[in-house]
């Protein structure tokens, strides 16, 4: 089976020119076939505050309501989507855009009512791998962003992390994948303000114990959350770490 | 060779959702490859306009300083073509949503300085034919943008007259082309208010006349000129019309 990176970046390393440029050209440089999927919440922020509204969010997620879906869409979709894509083709990178409308490649439904009403907010439903397939094949370059779409005409806006591991499942059937997430923090740690309590390695039992004790909490949940099930889908290997820690092969891997 | 529409809508058509549903529904149902090209421009003011910034035009052209790529970015290769992309899919129409930069298909040069400085407005160079084709070869139905980039990073806001008269030119050699241009009149008009004037043939003989008696000015000529220039390239046929009259054969048809 063909190799395939699947490397998600977060809105904060969008919006810092040189570690993104630092970031993209590790991206361009990784062997066999890869997949760029990236955030943009921060600058989403930014835009929403200039046109005058105040971004919502519950427990780290945004709540979408109509116009925060346009925002997003056109922060994810357009300004970060083709600002990174410009980026890899001045590398030589072939790169393509694609939200998960397009070429139907990631197919979600809005979030059903609970507690909180998350507004257009999408879960994966499932991700159309022969697409995908045909692009990697022309030796395109996928660069996804966090908006996908129901089938019915509606965009929603989907987690990247969830994305990143949706595509990581999807794909694990036809290629030796890898799915590395790139954050501010060397990896998961004991404790956030010392780097050598770096965990090098987790499995369910240990992240678990590490959950009961509050050890892992917050965001780093659903983002190991989303690394475990990639790998239980059937990926390789998945990996969490700052850019230095990818490109030196540390970081806290998650094994099955 | 096989047929190839290339269907070219305004951002006045983007903000009615009857008449642009309809058109969607005109474009899925075209027999064999097609392309879909838009503009946005309308919706790039009014969200311009609540960032607080005041769009500035020239002859109908926009003057695009760093701010304004940045809205044009959003509005054209986000909200605006991922919009119509979900829409097309729902239609059961397997669209996919480009840029310039996505898969490098348009490359574009900063327009160079004259009277009147249009900053980041990108005229077109080259249309990257392989690539186009082999998406249109997938199955695929590109739907493009007014966006195209440099090659060198920089992403540059470029007509979408000129766009869909480009891919027709490029597509030429290899495709049976029909371009299309829709917009708010019947066609070319002797008089804009009289219907029963409609130009239904424009060669370079005729066109000339009317340019040089005043019939035909402002906005028509860029996008005369792009179509004639798209025909001399090639193309089979083009011809500009409101979309009844694409539905019922009836325009003007620019003939070389």
């Amino acid at each position: 089976m063909s190799k395939l990176t699947i490397l998600k970046i977060g809105g904060a390393l969008l919006q810092q020119p040189e570690a993104l440029s630092d970031c993209l050209r590790y991206f361009h440089e990784l062997p066999g076939h890869k997949i760029l999927v990236h955030g943009g919440g921060r600058r989403a922020s930014q835009i929403s505050k200039a046109m005058g509204l105040t971004p919502r969010m519950h427990e780290g997620r945004r709540l979408t309501d109509e116009v925060t879906l346009e925002v997003v869409t056109m922060v994810y979709a357009g300004l970060e989507n083709k600002r990174t894509v410009a980026q890899l083709q001045a590398l030589g990178c072939p790169a393509i855009g694609l939200s998960g409308a397009d070429a139907n490649i990631i197919l979600s439904e809005k979030r059903r009512g609970g507690a909180v009403d998350y507004g257009y907010a999408g879960d994966v439903v499932s991700v159309q791998s022969e697409q995908l397939q045909a692009l990697l094949s022309a030796g395109l370059v996928p660069v996804c962003c966090a908006i996908t779409h129901d089938g019915q005409g509606q965009l929603l806006n989907t987690n990247a992390d969830t994305i990143a591991a949706s595509l990581a499942a999807g794909l694990a059937p036809d290629y030796e994948v890898e799915l590395q997430y790139c954050f501010e923090q060397p990896g998961v740690m004991r404790n956030i303000k010392d780097p050598a309590s770096l965990i090098p390695s987790l499995n369910p039992d240990s992240y678990a114990y590490f959950r009961a004790n509050g050890v892992i909490v917050d965001g780093m949940v659903p983002k190991l959350d989303n690394a475990f099930r990639a790998v239980q889908a059937g990926a390789k290997r998945a990996v969490i770490a700052d850019l230095a820690g990818l490109k030196s092969g540390t970081g806290t891997e998650v094994v099955d």
